[in-house]
Parts: structure tokens; C-alpha cells; sequence
């Protein structure tokens, strides 16, 4: 049995990393940390994990951790870094999905996150959690970055076109719509029911933490600069992330539908919808699952996908059981054989 | 013209407070106080306001307010009470949306409310302002305490019953169903978008604040005791209560519709809708109207009413227009005739 | 494996059997019918299901379903009643999750139904399908009326009492509050996003079909007539139960929190919750659970229960999943071990 | 008074109209008309306008319609089109809010609309109704056809960039998102609850409807030839229409934000919010206001602007009344002067 710790427990990745390990025949939870809540039972406060969570939430101990096999950050930005590298020298393996290891530039790091970075001698070593790109890497990785809600959204729905070399990658557009649980489980007024609900608005329009991290992925691929507008919306909805992604086709004789399937076929959690149809985010809710429909509206040169994803699965908890699996040898979909609900 | 004065004009109910007077003939907004963002324009927190709300928000300033010919109070609780006695002495008017004045026991009061009552000399005075009970004591009141939103709308199903003897008082039930926005725009976790939609939850099952309130208010009208239960919900909307309430007839020969219909037939703002439907909170959204049904299934002795409210206008907000209206000697329902949006 | 009959695949319930069975270990899904989608795709019309199912919607050809080991009817009122029988005689157990074989008198379905019952032979021999209440009939059983949803949350949430001869049974309360999906997926004008989406309504107030399934399996326990009244009502969400029952306490001195809990120890899908607490109906979202909350408000003779499930798993298709599981002697849970998604 | 006849009031434009004109001080309503609930009480379908609309349904009955001195048609298309004719020869004055007399290419129109064109004799007669840019027009005019939702939220958002000549108009993006009302009250599966609660979709890729009346709108401003991509998207909620739009610019010197203040200082309905915020579609729910922000992401050559309405007031009945007061010379806003409800 993998021993696995959580650090940072009671957020909404933490809280969907244990429904997801609770119920995975290869990982035991050995530790569960929140300051916070520190001394109270998991399921006291989170009831959907009674009788399949018996853990009480501790104080963040790097002796207990540094005896896990793997130990998950579920924390806000800036933890990871200061605690990844005794974990490492402790032969722990440890998977961050907040942004600590995301960015391979610590100068850019700091303009988004703004406080220096406490740990740069890893950001070489750490290896970006998206296996549909970094397979083997992950395989044999200490220490992996996973990858943000958005960026998995928009990079999986522009890499086909891009690899492919069939865009021009100078006026990408990506118009993304997110649930409100995307901003995590904190208590801020713009993030209440009576303010979220019933409206829809854009935000950071100006710049987002995110984009780096995109334009970063999205450039490793084509070897040339990339330019991205990128505009998140907040939307009345507890999960899902709906990627609207717009480019201009260089080729315009290529079989969009085509390229798409080829390049997923293999993927266990990325599927190509059939040609001409829509994809709904509540059809990948609650599953690792990415769906994607690729359109040529019109016939004409531009191309619009469309990328969904649950944002705290494919976005956050289940990628990074996934990239989990990867590390330990076993099954990529160990644990995260699950089905949308619907509805 | 009216001069008006807001104190804690940036939580719920004070924006509506601020959307109903900005439209009003007969006031001007002369002060809009609030500690936390004193020194910003009202619109700029609220920019459904902008071109009709021309005001900044300002420090709770008791000389500016002493110049207003009404002073509302849509604060926490606590906050009235401390200032109301100096007001009243600048020959202001005070009608309190909060619960200081609400109880005429101040025992009562210290228990539900957690502090001793700093004013409990003006209790005998404050006049509970529910116009369809209290109208003539409201039209000479200097010191208005609005009703809750929850004992708005159990109250106006109940009283037509009570008043008219047809019911046993010791076993009446309130089954009653919030939106969100009741819990007022307060930075907490459990209000969060992610926490309270998609889900329904009963709370303080075991003792709610409204309910001394609501009792005080039964007993006044049934001349004996009474004896409630009362279990407040949370429903995934934003604004609207739905109270479905309980009783045992005693006279099985009354005609309830015809009780009903003669009860509230002089109030504009008590609407007793056809015998055999159902009201929807919707139908009431901002609007100051209670609309009511009236029922008994299978023609039994239990008599179930139906009556739903918009918990921020009639719960809060409009009631305290309507009370406004009626000290100043204007028409009740001057800058209140809105008809609910629908859909 | 146990080769499995779906007759109306395309409802709610009938996605969501598709859904609990695509992965369940010892079924094989041997037909789908859908007279309005027979030859579609099954994950055509149910992309969270691409996959995990390989199926084509057929005809309703009882040759074809007579060769199954089970059929399970998530169709309308009305149809399981004309086929049961030569299913029957074919060897086939029927799991009925319609409301056909619920009520044993088929002079109370009529008049509730609208229509003579097409199969009263069978009336008797049906097994009502609670578990908790009918575990071993439901083990030999050929033919199980699968409870409807309000009658699972009603009658889970009140049998400890009744059982244990605490309350007086001529004066239950079930107010009850549902999500949207347990009217249906049918094309209805009141079920819009836009009509049901920010509202809450009572509804059949006058009367309702689930209030003689309720009220006979309540007599049955209580050995003595039973007066209900049943409020069901409309929330704004999709999918969720949560009735709050009220009764009156015969028997002051009763420690109820230990009775739930032993009544309902050895239950794998009844979860009593601690002393003070309250059900989320998001708790149980996606699961076949009941959460169970009992309270004393105020120390009084009032006893106020909370109960919540999910309508279309432990309300519907997990409760016949749960049916089978029993009399195809595996394993109760198999297939249901889910944990509900939280947020 | 003004004699307004309404044809189709049971839709949600028609019962949003009757809203709007109940309140009208120069409106009397001399007809609602609906074949399907013809006979039965508009508040008894609508109970938001009890005590404000007295009439009864009646069928279309063109002599009645013909006494009117405006009829509203709040119908499916192609309606107003086989009646308008008629009317205008008794001198009535026609405000269609379908899309009958948009396109004024009928070719255009027969292609979109999926029939043969009954009246293109009027197509050069009737007025565009966007008073924002024919104001003059419609003042003279008999026949107005009111512009779709999307394109109402799309030109308003582009205008002041093309009439400018700023941006090149052959790579046009609007990524617009709308409510559930939007698709009207029309008994369709996909419309439910639970289909669109929780959940976002894109839809219409390929081609909408609304398209070819955006692009003739925005190409008669730009007098060049204007390549837009349009992807409508369904989010859950009931009313608002967030349009994103992306542009790119061809002099990046210019002051967008002076550009769009200038632009609509006049207007009354079109609010440009300070530079560096972004508009909520709450803040314009139930007025008739365009609310929009204009966003230079990074300083760049991108330009991305935030247009909000509420698709049945500004996108609907609001400016149908709006077009209504300009025709009969009144101010513009009678009627039209109400607050967004927030929250």
C-alpha cells in the first residue's frame, strides 16, 4: 500500500483528493493536515467521507510526512515550496497542485504570485503533471507540478492543432468559463451564493496568474512564441470549467475531427466528441474526464474548440491521482473509474 | 423632501433600502454611512445604482445623521440600539431593520442576542412595524422596530387563524424556506456559492432567534400562550421565502378561503390567492408583497397555509418604506408598486 | 454474470441505473429499450456514459427481454403492470421502479392512478423494496416495487419512532422538499431552468399519489391507522430529498439519538449523524445514502427528524441496483460503495 | 392613452411587456392575446400582475388588433409577418420583437428561417430598433422590428470600435453567453432544470440565426464586408447576456476608454463602466440597460469588450417600450426607469 499524506485537507482539492484515494485499493491515508481544523475528524466536516475517512485532521508535522511514500500539497500557493525539498531528501515523492513548481522561470513566477520563490533549484526538476504531454517524465519523476484548471482546459483543447502545425500561434483566443469552486473554499463576499448565483461576469481581464502557464505549455510545443488573449469568467455552477478556444488555420485542407481523434485515441481521459456535436460540462462532472469538440464554423479558416473538464478532477484531484498512478507503476486509471452524474 | 439617512448602507439590505428610496418622490438620501468603505462611491460597490444614487459612503457621523428627518438602520444587530436615544432627542425619526427593538422583554432579548441590551428604556416605545397588525401605532411612531423576514411571513399566514379563533395555538408548526441572500452579505464559508447551491439543509433546529419574535407577535393577537416549532431551511436561491405552515382547526366549518380574502382584503400588500394554487417565491421577487393560500387536505382538520415573501422588500427593505410612508403621512405604498420580475 | 433488461432507458432513472450497473461487477447489460430513441446510441443521447456503455437503444421486444436474468422498469406509471406477467412466467424477476406494484389495493392505485390496474394478480406477491424494512422477502423475491423517493426519505425518517412506540401516529407531519429531477426528464412547460430555477413552491398540497405508499408502509409498522399530512415542494436544484417530519412524543424520557442509532446500525446505507447536526442533501448527492438527523427542539414533546437522500440513487435507481444486489444473494453494496460529490 | 395590443402574451417577451407597460402612465392595454390559453385571466398564469393587469386572453382577432394604436408581437417568427401588413393599412403602428422584419435581405431571411418570406414588400420600410444608432427612424416610423438579444449585447459592444474605424473588421469574435430565458417558454427537454442547471454549453457553432442580423448591423456601420465568429453559449441562469468580444486594433494610440464615454455619454441605456472594471450581468437584470467595459489585456493590440443586458428588457421588451416612446414622442425612458435587483 502507497502511504499517502494531504496537505492542506479541508479545501475543496483536498476534500476531492480523499473521495477519490478513499476509495483507491492501493493508497492508504496516513496523514491529513490542516492548521486550521487541526484535532477535529475529517467527516465532521465533510459527511460525505463518514465511514469511508476515519482520519482526525493534524497540525502540518514533517516528521509524520516524511514518512509517507507520496504526499499531496493541497494548499494555497506559496507552501509547497517551502516544505518540497526536505520531503525529497526524505525519499518522499511529493505531487504540489498549487502553482509552486508550474512555471520553469522563477523571475515570471514571482511577478504573478508576487513573493520571491523559496525553493528555484527544483523548478528544473519538477515535472509539469500533464501526462497527456509528460507521460514518460511523470513515470519516473520525485516531484510534479500539476497543472492548473484552466490551462488543463485550454492546453489540451489547443495541442492537437498546434503540434500539428496547422495554426498560426500569434492570435490565439481562449474564452474560458469556470464554477465558482474554481476560486477554492474561502470565505470572501465576491464568492457567496447571493453574489455568484443568477450572474456572470468576467474577471482579471487584464492578466490572470494563469496565462504564463498556458502560453509556457503552449509554447513548448510549437517552438515559437505564443500569443494568447485569455478572458476567465466566473459562472453560476459549482464545477466545471467550459473552454471556448478560437485560431486561425493555416492548412485549410486539414480533417480537423481527424486530427483530434488521432491525437487522443490512446488517452484514457480525453475524449473527441463526434463531429458536429456540443459538450456540456455536467457531462464530465465529477470525472477525470476531458471532452472536446472541434468546429470549423462556416467552413471558413477559423477553428473553435470546445474543452470541458471538471475543475477539481481533471483540473486538480483526479489529474493528480492520475499523475499519482503514473509514478507508482500502476494503472493510470486506478481509483478514477468513475462516471459523470447526469444530471 | 424626506431627508433620509442609511447607516450600514453596503449589506444587503441596505442596497435595497438604497433601490427602492433612489426611485422614491418624496426622499432624499442625505447620508449613506459605512465604516468599512467610507470614502467610496455607492456605486462603485453597487453598480446597478449608478445614475441614480449620486452619494459616497461616510463615517456613521451622529451629527449628520442628527439632521435627518429618518434615520434606517439596516446594521448587525447591537448597532441601533446604541445610537437610537440620541436621534430620537435630535427629533429624528428610527426605524431599525435589525432586532434591537423587536423584543419587548429584554431578557428575552439577552438571551437570543448574546449582550446585555444597552436601551432597554425605549423597548416600551419602539412599534413593531408590521402595518397589517400595527398600522395606526406606526403613523405616530418615532421609533419603528421592522420584523424579521421569517416572522413576516409566519406571522401573515398565521394571524387571519388566530385572529379569527379557528385554530389550537398549542402546536403550530413553520416549516420555512430561505434564500441566501438572508444570511446578509457577510464573508462566511458556509454561504459560499459552492456550499449552498445545489443543496438544501435545515439549521438551529433547536432554537432560532426569530422564533421569541414570533411567538410575541402570536400571543399578542391569540391572548394565550402559544406554542411553536419552527425550523428554518436554506434553499439554493437568492432572494424569496416560502413558510409552509401548520395547524389544527378547531371549528371544522369555517370557510378559510372567505377568512382570508376578508382578512387582507383592505392590504396592498397581502395577496390571498384563489383557492387551490400554490404561491411560488418568484411571483413575489422584488416586490413588497405576501402572497397566501390556504388549505385543507382531504378536507381534513389540518389546515395548511401556504405564504411566501421576498425576504430583502417585504422581509426587510420595502417593510421599512411602507413604515416610512406611514409616519410621514404619504401613501403606504408610495415607491413599493413593483411588480415581481418573471422569469 | 447476471444479464440485465432496461425498459425506458432514456428517463432519469433509467440513465441512472445505466450509470451504477455500467459498472458493476456481476452485470452485464443485455438490453435498453426506448420506443423514442430505439436505434440511437445510447451514449449519443448520454455522453458521461461514452465508453463505459456499448449499447443501441432497442424496441421494447419482450422475446429479447424475456432472455434476461433481470428487468428493471425505469418507465413511466403504467407499463410494468402489462409486462410483468409473462416476464414472470419467463423466469425473469422484475424490479419495478415505477409506482405500479407499490400499493397492495388496487382500489386506492386506481384512484390515485387514473386508470384500472391492468395486473392485480400480482399485487400480492410484489415485495415493496426497503431494505431496511424488508430485507429477507426481498432476497426471495420475483417481482419488487422499488419505493417511490419522497416515501424512501418519509418512511426511513419515521420508522425508529413508529417502531419503538415513542410517538402518537395521528398527527405526522412530512414536509418535504425535492429537486427537479425527480419530476422527470419530460418536456413540461413548469419544469423549465427558467420556471424552476430561483423559486420554491409547495404543490399537490390537496393531495399527492406518494401519500398512500407512505402512509401504508407507515401502518404496516405502526399496526394502527395513520393520519399524515404531506407537503411536497419544489427547490431549486437538480437533484435531492429532504423531508422534515414532525411528531409528537408519546414518551418524554426516550434518549432518541440512541434509538436511531440502534435501528439503524447494521445499515450499510442509513447514516444516523451526531447528536446536533444537519443533513446537507448535498451529503448524499451521487449516493445510495440516507442521511438522518433526529432532533428535540427545546426539550419539548416535539420531535423533529431530518432525512436526506439523493431521489435518483437511494429514491430510485441505487435502491433497485441495492434490490438486486439482495436477490441475486451478492453483496448489498456491490456497485454502490460511491461517495458523494462535495462541493 | 395609448391603445397597445399585445399578440403572443403568454411567452416570457409578452408577459416581460405587460410587466413594463402595466406601469406605463400612457399605456392602456386593449389586448393580450394567446390562442392557446385564450379565455383564461393573464394573472391567473402570471400571478406577479395580479392587482396590475385585469384582462383575459383572447384570441388573435385582427378587427380588435386593428382598433390599437400599437401592437406589440411577442410571438414565434413568423407571425407578425402575415398580419403586419393589414394592421399598418389601419394604421397601427407594429413593434415585432421576433425576427420578421431583422434581415432585410429576405433571401438572407428564408435561409436562416426555413420558409418562404410572407411580406418582403415591408423589409425596406421597417426600422431597425436599435434606438442607439436609428433613433431618428424609429421616431417615423410604422413598423419597427426590434433587434435579437444577442445582437442587441454584440452591436452595442462593437459599435463605437467600427464607427471609429479603430479595429479591422474581417476577425470578428463574439463569445456570448446567455440564460436559460433566452430560448423562451417552450415545453423542450433540453430546456429543463435539470438539463441546464449546473452545467455550460456552447451550441450553434456552425451557424445561428442571430449571425447574419449582427454582421448586416455591424457592415452598415463599417461599409466593408465584416467576418465575424459567433458561439453562443447556454450557461444556468435565468436572465443576462455576457458578450465577450475580441477585436484587434489597427491604431493603438487611441483612448478606447474616451472612445466608448464619448460614444454614449447621450445614451440613456448604455452605461461604460471606469476603465479596468468588468460588468456583472446581475447589474443589469430586470433594468434596460446595456452595462460595458472596454479592456486592452497587456496594452497589446488586442481589444476585448464586455457588453452585459438583460436579454428580455434591454434584448427584449425594454426595447420594444424604449422604441414604443420614441414613436409616440414621448420621453424615451417612460416606463423604463427601474433598478437592477440586487442581489
Amino acid at each position: 500500500m502507497i502511504k499517502a499524506g494531504i496537505v492542506g485537507g479541508t479545501g475543496y482539492t483536498g476534500v476531492e483528493l480523499l473521495r477519490i484515494l478513499a476509495l483507491h485499493p492501493e493508497v492508504e491515508i496516513a496523514a491529513v493536515t490542516s492548521r486550521a481544523d487541526a484535532g477535529k475528524r475529517v467527516d465532521a466536516l465533510y459527511p460525505n467521507l463518514r465511514a469511508y475517512i476515519d482520519a482526525v485532521f493534524c497540525e502540518p508535522d514533517e516528521s509524520r510526512l516524511a514518512e509517507c511514500d507520496v504526499v499531496f500539497f493541497a494548499t494555497p500557493n506559496g507552501i509547497a515550496m517551502r516544505m518540497a525539498e526536505r520531503l525529497l531528501a526524505s525519499h518522499v515523492r511529493v505531487i504540489d497542485l498549487a502553482a509552486d513548481f508550474r512555471l520553469k522561470d522563477a523571475t515570471v513566477w514571482e511577478r504573478w504570485y508576487g513573493e520571491a520563490h523559496a525553493c528555484p533549484q527544483l523548478l528544473g526538476e519538477a515535472v509539469y503533471g500533464l501526462p497527456e504531454v509528460n507521460r514518460a517524465a511523470i513515470q519516473t519523476a520525485r516531484l510534479i507540478a500539476c497543472p492548473g484548471c484552466y490551462p488543463t482546459s485550454v492546453q489540451l483543447g489547443f495541442l492537437p492543432l498546434i503540434e500539428a502545425g496547422l495554426i498560426t500561434v500569434d492570435n490565439l483566443i481562449a474564452d474560458v468559463k469556470s464554477g465558482a469552486s474554481g476560486a477554492g473554499r474561502k470565505a470572501a463576499t465576491h464568492l457567496l451564493m447571493s453574489e455568484t448565483g443568477e450572474s456572470v461576469k468576467a474577471y482579471a481581464v487584464e492578466g490572470h496568474r494563469h496565462r504564463p502557464e498556458i502560453v509556457q505549455g503552449l509554447e513548448s510545443v510549437a517552438g515559437a512564441p505564443v500569443r494568447l488573449t485569455f478572458v476567465p469568467h466566473l459562472v453560476p455552477m459549482i464545477r466545471g470549467i467550459h473552454a471556448t478556444l478560437y485560431a486561425e488555420l493555416k492548412n485549410s485542407a486539414a480533417d480537423l475531427q481527424q486530427v483530434y481523434e488521432s491525437r487522443y485515441r490512446a488517452e484514457r481521459f480525453v475524449d473527441v466528441l463526434p463531429q458536429g456535436t456540443h459538450p456540456d460540462t455536467r457531462n464530465v462532472r465529477g470525472s477525470n474526464r476531458c471532452q472536446i469538440a472541434v468546429h470549423r464554423p462556416n467552413g471558413g479558416n477559423s477553428v473553435v474548440v470546445l474543452s470541458v473538464i471538471d475543475n477539481l478532477v481533471k483540473g486538480a484531484a483526479g489529474q493528480a491521482v492520475q499523475n499519482m498512478n503514473l509514478m507508482f507503476g500502476l494503472d493510470e486509471a486506478t481509483a478514477l473509474e468513475t462516471i459523470a452524474l447526469y444530471p
